[in-house]
């Protein structure tokens, strides 16, 4: 193993929190000592697989305590995922069956395994723990942690000072992620700065079963590509790791500028120095920042899809976007009449989600045939024309 | 069955509150019209087995809706009592093992099938139920019912205000007690005025779980014979429903006059017209309040050991106490040398619980050798000598 100092330098670089630090230096000195891999914790949550730039903070994270020798422990959350929200209140929390929490697993370990490596990762379950415990062993655990304490949490407070109701059982669900740790002995437990009251419980849970508490390591929540809001599937605004290379690179140049430098430090391998570098060009305007974009979106690509398909997905880019010319290979669309109602066929073609945003995206000037803006929204149509929406959205009209 | 009016005057003489009102005359109805009997619950505590007169308030209330026909269910509480308290803080509730449990619970018969019939009534384990539960049981138990107010419980509100922990497992116990509930389909559920809040969780998850509600009715709190605080073993205040006779009439007699009326109602079988007018003659003075209270000791201890042990401990009583003679029965004290400290020897005779208290007694005047106060702590004893310390605990010398 690499020396302390060494270590520790890669591990803080671009955490939110390390508690408490001094334990940290403390564990990693045994482990160097005894040759001994820290037990290196992630609780996952089995009910959305699809696993996006903002999931990857941490996952790179790992992989950083991975190459310097360390035990990553991947936590599936099957055993609440199966259980759903037993008050029913939450439609989002429906419960999954053991085939979804299973194919979901598939999933997650399909895509997390484009950055850990499968080898030196173990996986479990936590149904394999909680699924054997019995009503005295769940009063046990509830033992151990206070009404008090459990309020502080800044959901269940806000909650409570505004008298909107918080089930018993949601008490529980904290516990059960802290009986994880100590199932898996976990030395360290990373998560979102959102989870930080999470693994804390975690840690305290754990020294009252007698082993050493875990350090709790947070990671900041990146910010979608509105600049603003937390990077999430449901807000839309995020580039997913599965995504095409072509539609990755085009989502990456829409990130605002002032997040570049986050984005290099949060989801790439650039080196810190150069990170540093290319900071300070963009700060004395050395270098503009179109072309730090245009590096940081090459460099996303390159780390799902490969050198090749990054080369191509920029190559694309600069024609149709900074040439204004067309894309190499338009999908067709075919078209019964010619005489149509455009908000009807952009629908219909995927181009916009509804009539509405149809008539919208006319209104505003966003649609155009053959490069001319539409203004109306019921036009004739001629084979062969180029029907455009936005800036990346193209059909070119087969008329049957 | 008696009809609903007649059933409901019974029922609710001497009830502190039936929560609500109209739902027992609808259940009532209900019985009464399909000659199914009510099912009639009551929770005992599995490791406190000696009944007092405390207890009996509502088990005497219990036997009069057995008398009108409903079906009376107990449950043993063995499953909480297992477990104890699993946060290892409390030493009074230290785990009971299943032949403790099953020691207590056989106790617990033989004192309560004194006021109850036996054929009349089921007796249930809560380990029955709560002892299949899983995890996920407990968790769709937790979701139906909330934190804030499970805070609203007195006890719970006090500490979290004043800021001194509450462990999560005991917002479990009252859920738990509701469980029973569920399992036993109760239609009633009884217990004292401090068990409100725990007997209305019952009724709210028995709606939550698609039964019917169970009434909840509470009875007063008896106060012991210090006529301040409710009557406890641990107190001291009570009269055991399994001590001798002669002792029993005794500490009757020492029952505070203004709570005479109180012992009549509620645990005594006393016809409410009588109880009328004997509280009227007390009254007017036409009657002592001497006399009452003898009738109270000689009804109290007819009802544990029959007509002739009352009349026994009342001529006894009379004897001793109203003659200033010597009981008939004295039991002997060996000491080994003539010159005692007599504080130690009380002690070691049980007839004080300390030295100081000894010692503190002899200042008191309460110590007697022969009928003469003893002024010195040093005394000389002679054979045969009669030792008296109070008005009820004497002592023969026998020396050595």
């Amino acid at each position: 193993m690499r020396p302390v100092d060494e270590q520790l330098q890669i591990m803080s670089y671009g955490t939110a929190e390390i508690l408490p630090q001094d334990e940290l230096r403390k564990k990693l000195l045994k482990a160097v000592e005894t040759n001994t891999p820290l037990r290196v914790k992630l609780g996952l949550d089995p009910s959305a697989p699809d696993i996006h730039l903002g999931h990857t903070v941490v996952l790179r994270k790992l992989k950083q305590f991975q190459d310097l020798g360390h035990q990553i422990v991947l936590i599936i959350g099957d055993f609440t995922g199966r259980i759903g929200d037993p008050s029913g209140k939450s439609v989002t929390r429906k419960p999954l069956t053991e085939e979804q929490v299973l194919a979901n697993a598939r999933t997650y370990e399909e895509q997390i395994f484009k950055i850990l490596d499968p080898a030196k990762t173990e996986v479990h379950f936590n149904s394999e723990w909680l699924g054997k415990l019995n009503f005295a062993d769940v009063l046990t655990l509830a033992s151990k942690y206070t009404v008090a304490r459990m309020l502080e949490r800044d959901d269940f407070q806000k909650r409570y000072a505004e008298e909107r109701p918080i089930s018993i059982h949601e008490f529980m669900y904290p516990l059960m992620q802290g009986y994880d740790s100590i199932a898996i002995r976990a030395d360290i437990e990373f998560g979102g700065t959102d989870q930080k009251f999470n693994l804390l419980v975690g840690r305290h849970l754990q020294g009252e079963s007698g082993q050493e508490p875990q350090i709790v390591i947070t990671m900041p929540l990146l910010e979608g590509l509105d600049g603003v809001q937390k990077m999430s599937k449901s807000l839309g605004n995020y580039i997913g790791i599965d995504e095409p290379a072509k539609e990755m690179y085009g989502k990456a140049m829409s990130i605002p500028d002032e997040l570049m430098s986050r984005y290099f430090m949060l989801v790439t391998d650039m080196p810190q120095e150069e990170q540093e570098q290319l900071s300070a060009a963009l700060a004395d305007g050395s270098m503009h920042p179109r072309d730090a974009k245009m590096l940081l979106a090459r460099t996303i690509v390159e780390l799902y899809h490969g050198a090749a398909a990054a080369q191509d997905a920029e190559e694309e880019f600069v024609r149709v976007f900074q040439q204004h010319s067309l894309p190499s290979e338009i999908e067709g669309l075919r078209v019964e009449t010619a005489e149509v109602w455009l908000p009807q066929l952009l629908q219909t073609a995927g181009m916009v989600a509804s009539n509405s945003e149809g008539k919208r995206a006319i209104a505003q000037g966003a649609v155009r045939l053959d490069g001319e803006k539409v203004t109306e929204e019921n036009v004739t149509l001629q084979d062969g024309a180029v029907l455009q929406v936005g800036k990346r959205k193209y059909r070119k009209i087969e008329l049957a």
